[in-house]
C-alpha cells in the first residue's frame, strides 16, 4: 500500500508559486499585504450525507473544491490558496489519482494553490479551506443588506434538487433531462468572476447551498431587515419550467446545492448590476426587495402574497437541515 | 435535536477580537500586515484511528488543537486563529459542549480566536485549520539544518508512547506510573512559547508526532544533510527510564505523539538556546549534530555506533505508518 507521504508527494505536492511555502514542512507560508484582508472558510463533506459513496472520484474532487470556492465568491473573494484533508478508508489510488484531478483541475482555473494537507486512515471524509484575498472594507458581507436594496440571484436555481428528487424517486425525469440537470448537482461552478465584479456595487451576498428561503433568512437576519420575493420572477431551467408548480416551489425555494450567488444591491446600481453579471458571464436576475419589516413575504407575480403558502415554504427550508 | 446553527451559535460563536470578522458569514476576514508571513496548518483527527471511541471529550478538544499549534510552534508562529469542521453521528450536547470547552480553553490560552467552522453529520470526524503570524523571513523552516547545527529537543520524550504501550498490554507499568505519563498521550503541551523564543536562533525545526527517528528524517532529507544522534542524551522521564532498553529505545525513538520540539542551531548559539528554553519555561537538550554526509547514525554514550540496530529503528520508525 502506498504510505500517506508518496500519496501526497505524487498527487498533492506541486512547487509553491504564489505561497511562500507550500506541502512539506509543518505549516505553510503566505505573504500578507496590508490593506489587504484575507478571506477564509472551511467545508467538510462526509460520504453518505454530502454525496453518495459511488460519486465518481473526479466529480467528487471538483466539487469538494467547488463548494468552498463558492464561500470566498460570496465574499467577492480572490481565491490564492487552499489546503486539503482527507481520510478514507484505505490509500486507494484509484480513488484519489481522479480525485486529485479533479480538485487541481478547478484549482488551477482560479488560480487557488494547494499549500498543505492530511491524508489519513478512516471512514471517507474531505476537509478543505480555502484563502482568498480582498481589499479591507470590500466583502460582501451577510450584514450589509440595506431596505430598499434589490435583491438578485445567479443564474437558474432548482436543478440540483430536481436532479436530487429523480434519484430519490421523488419524480421522474426523462432520461435525457436528468442528464442536463444532473451535473448541476454533481458539479457546481462556484460564482468565483460574479463576486469579484461586485465588490462596490453590491451590499450583502451569500452563496446558495441550503436554498433560497433558509440562505435569504441568513442575510435577513444578520442585517435586521426583511424582504419580500416575487417567486415568478425566480429563474429557472427550462427543464424546471416544465414541472409542477409545487415542484417548482420546493426545488428553487428550499433546494440547495445549487451554489448560485444571492445578493443585495441598492437600485441606483441596478445597471452596473447586470454589467457585473456580463462580465462575469453569467446571468442576474432580480427576483425582489429588501424591507426594513423584518420578515419574508413572497408574492406571485400578479402581486399576490402567497398567504397560506409561506408556512409550508417554510417547511421545505427546515426539511433541508 | 438541536439544528447545526444553534450548535455553532451556543458553542462557538464568540465575538470577534483579533479577526474582522468571526464565525457567521460565508467566510472569516483576517487583517493583514506587510512584513508577516501568515503560517497555516491543517490536521485532520479520526475516531478509532488518532483516539480512541470514549475518549474523554474536553481532553479531545484540547487535543485537537494542540496538535495543530505544535506546527505553528515548530515553525515560531504566534497563533492568531483557528476554523473547526466537526462531523459526528448526532448532534450530541453532552459531546460538543465539554469538547468545546477543552478547545476554548486551550484557544484562550494561545490567543487563538475561533472564526469559522463547519459541523455536519458523519462518522466523528475533527478537522482543526491554525493561522499564526510571523515576520517574513524568520520561519524555522525543515529545510534549513546546516551542517555542524547542534541537534535540540525540548522536554522528554516517550511517555505518550510508553502510556499507549501500556493500554495495549505491550508492557505493564504500575497504575500511578501508567497515570503520570498518561496527560501526555492525552493532552499534550504544544510549544509555542519555545518556537516564537527560537526565532532567530534556531535554524531548523518540526514537531515530534511521529517518533524523532521518522520526524528528524525529514529535516535530513529536505536539508540534504545528515545527523549524527546519542541515544544516551535524549531526555526521557523518570518512569521511561526505569523501563527495557528496547523499550526506551521503542518510546523515544519510535514513539509519536509527544509533540515536543526537534530543532536544530549552530554552536555558537548553544547558550541561546538555552536562554530560549528558560524563557519558554521548558528544558532543551542536545542529542546531536548535523552533518555533511547524509544518513543518520545513532551512537550511545561511550561513542559506540548501533550497527546492528539501525535496521531495527527504522521498524520502529515504520511501525508508526
Amino acid at each position: 500500500m502506498i504510505s500517506e507521504f508518496d500519496l501526497i508527494a505524487k498527487y498533492f505536492a506541486k512547487p509553491a508559486t504564489k505561497a511562500d511555502l507550500g506541502v512539506g514542512d509543518d505549516c505553510a507560508l503566505l505573504r500578507q499585504t496590508t490593506g489587504m484582508q484575507m478571506a477564509i472558510s472551511t467545508d467538510m463533506l462526509v460520504s453518505g450525507t454530502h454525496f453518495f459513496p459511488d460519486t465518481d472520484p473526479r466529480q467528487l474532487g471538483h466539487k469538494s473544491l467547488a463548494v468552498n470556492l463558492s464561500d470566498l465568491a460570496a465574499m467577492g473573494a480572490q481565491p490564492i490558496a487552499c489546503t486539503l484533508a482527507v481520510s478514507m478508508p484505505e490509500s486507494n489510488e484509484t480513488f484519489i489519482a481522479p480525485f486529485a484531478e479533479g480538485l487541481l483541475a478547478l484549482a488551477n482555473q482560479h488560480g487557488c494553490e494547494l499549500i498543505g494537507g492530511d491524508t489519513t486512515r478512516g471512514p471517507l471524509n474531505i476537509c478543505i479551506t480555502v484563502f482568498g484575498q480582498i481589499p479591507t472594507g470590500q466583502a460582501l458581507r451577510r450584514d450589509a443588506a440595506k431596505p430598499g436594496d434589490e435583491i438578485w440571484v445567479s443564474g437558474t436555481l432548482g436543478d440540483a434538487r430536481l436532479a436530487l428528487a429523480h434519484m430519490r424517486q421523488e419524480l421522474q425525469l426523462e432520461e435525457t433531462q436528468f442528464q442536463r440537470v444532473l451535473p448541476r448537482m454533481l458539479k457546481p461552478t462556484p460564482r468565483v468572476e460574479l463576486g469579484i465584479a461586485l465588490r462596490g456595487i453590491a451590499h450583502a451576498a451569500l452563496d446558495l447551498s441550503d436554498g433560497l428561503l433558509g440562505d435569504l433568512t441568513h442575510i435577513l437576519d444578520a442585517s435586521h431587515v426583511g424582504a419580500s420575493i416575487n417567486t415568478d420572477w425566480i429563474p429557472m431551467s427550462k427543464i424546471l419550467t416544465m414541472q409542477e408548480t409545487s415542484w417548482r416551489h420546493q426545488c428553487t425555494l428550499g433546494g440547495g446545492d445549487d451554489y448560485e450567488l444571492c445578493f443585495t444591491a441598492p437600485p441606483e446600481k441596478h445597471d452596473q448590476v447586470i454589467e457585473a453579471g456580463k462580465r462575469a458571464g453569467v446571468t442576474v436576475t432580480h427576483i425582489g426587495k429588501i424591507e426594513e419589516e423584518t420578515g419574508l413575504k413572497l408574492y406571485n407575480a400578479s402581486g399576490t402574497l402567497h398567504q397560506d403558502n409561506i408556512r409550508s415554504f417554510d417547511h421545505f427550508a427546515a426539511q433541508k437541515k
